[in-house]
């Protein structure tokens, strides 16, 4: 089976390496994928977007998350069985797992795995990665049971991320941005079907307005489509609608901000 | 079978781990290796450097390279098979492979995969590597045949990529930078056999010429055979001759960026 | 059998790739390991400290450990045999491994590999991490005997890392960074039973001084204890001192590095 990583722990230190060598001492034969360690420090809602959009492509297992800046505070430690594929997520309580559990049919089953059998005693205060989420995940990729892993709870009380959503109102769209990639392209919450009847079509030229500055951008299907350093709006790979510049950053170029409001229109 | 990955993605997004989910769908018996995420963006010559240097030292395998600023673009995607040692290589028709090639005795056979059967559907426009490169290389990985992964098309007819070369003058090498790697290390496009008959050996002092500015340097074996702080000129591990300062970075002291013309001469 | 690798390589180049490679072609069945590649550039003490940090949560295997100044001089290529538990570290003479070896219960058999038949020829002079190391650790990870591996050497002879030790007096503690993390997080060289008796415990104010500057911080037991941008001490994952701000980079915003004093004292 196996089990995916994502968390903020960047490259620098031995905390993911850390993670690998606990994992291949509870379940040797456990294949281990690092999703990505690149989420920025405390970026909870950007690593709930990136786990959610990423995990239709890795094979069913187990996947553990960690962006936890109340790492050793009451914030609860879970494990959460999906709706559909019987995906395993591993993390901390605070909305982190809730995007991709609503991508997999919902959460059906769930543990506090906060004082689990299977961590690492004395559970440090600030590194549940080692020490707890690790060691849980692995027992889970060897085949422990869900319900041994810790105390039964709701799956309704579990904390879930709420993500603002678009509108349209007088001929435009009114839309945030989901999130940065390192390419500086940022992806709207808006997706395909959203498009439908807005008037914005491959083709088009379309206005953006983002803090108080507007701009024209070509819909277009790809980056090179336009020349470089000119804009662009496109459907990313994930079927958001995103804005870029072929070759350049648009989010540092256009100043924008997860959560920031982007109105666009056609023109 | 290995499958190794070199692209432009970095570490902060998850691109690069969702490689490994599609591979690990397709091929669970595959072993990934990734060779390097971090090809400067766009990087293409650099890419296909990287990739020729590298690969002697890997078992023959599936090599999925990626750096691809036309994705979604006309231009086709390819794989192919080199007349040494039977190495499959997956990526854009953009040269990025075919140093690589060269090196392996040359391309012996190739497919257009742009249709592949074993694409993901729908291929997005923008994401080649999870819906059309990783896939088809992973099938590969499986036993796939070949001709099975798309089109035949001729290896004439694929892009190669074209070095500059270095040339004696008036008792002087005129060379250029090949790359630079993480360190600040600026490799020259001049073999060890080149060497032979022009006065640069071991031990000597040699003149640097370079954006107008020239400056000395040690012939040396290793880094720390100069204080640090120190130029020196030495054969690096891939058998260049590479300029350096021990403990620092050459690059950016003498302002050198892969293509420059760097005349060199013993003194 | 794992082999776990920590460098200073980064993720610029295929350096951590070519290791891989190395190790897939000797060892097919070996699982490797990422510890981390981030170790700064020429970071020998802050290599050694990671190394033996991060040891205990990993399998017993081959550690291959790469911070090496001074690649291609004299200085030797080693493997040893820890007393506890039989791991074998490999990697330059230089102190690097000296920590690890202590860590578990000293070195109790050690050779040169400097002309390890497992060599791989030529031996390059900047790249030994490619050309002796990985082919050392990997051949030995596939099940060769370490005396096999190069000539027997005194493990009393093998450089070791001497780290500086905290002090009290006159009511304070004198104590040294040993490391700084990714976060900006700075650990002291003071224990978990060093704090006994100094009157430094769990929700009392900390008064530090470094630099000349002083401070107070909560002794806490994790980041969200305090508020956002304030100072804390805590005892870290690793049951070291150590000294942060919550969500923020304690050892930029007071100018700390590895080495320096820091006066510690309750208020």
């Amino acid at each position: 089976m196996i089990v995916s990583l994502l968390t903020d722990y960047g490259h620098e230190d031995d905390f993911a390496g850390v993670l690998h060598g606990v994992i291949a001492g509870v379940a040797p034969g456990a294949r281990v994928i690092d999703l990505t360690h690149g989420i920025p420090r405390y970026g909870v809602r950007r690593g709930a977007l990136v786990l959610a959009r990423a995990l239709p492509y890795l094979p069913a297992g187990v996947h553990l998350a960690v962006v936890d800046p109340q790492v050793g505070t009451e914030r609860r430690a879970v494990a959460v069985r999906t709706a559909e594929e019987n995906r395993l997520l591993v993390g901390p309580d605070n909305g982190l797992l809730s995007l991709a559990w609503a991508r997999f049919g919902g959460a059906v089953e769930a543990v506090d795995i906060t004082r689990s059998p299977h961590r690492l005693e004395p559970v440090s205060a600030t590194f549940h990665g080692r020490d707890l989420f690790a060691p849980v995940a692995a027992q889970l990729a060897a085949g422990a049971e869900l319900a041994d892993a810790g105390e039964a709870i709701e799956p309704g009380e579990l904390e879930a991320i709420e993500l603002p959503e678009a509108r349209r109102e007088e001929g435009r769209l009114t839309a945030h941005v989901l999130s940065l990639d390192g390419y500086g392209n940022a992806a709207l919450n808006v997706s395909h079907d959203a498009l439908v009847g807005t008037g914005l079509t491959l083709g088009r030229e379309v206005e953006l307005e983002a803090g108080g500055e507007r701009c024209l951008a070509s819909f277009t299907q790809t980056f090179a489509d336009v020349p470089a350093g000119e804009l662009l709006v496109y459907e990313d790979a994930y079927g958001n609608l995103a804005v870029a510049i072929n070759r350049g950053d648009a989010a540092s170029t256009l100043g924008l901000a997860p959560g920031d409001e982007v109105h666009v229109r056609p023109r």
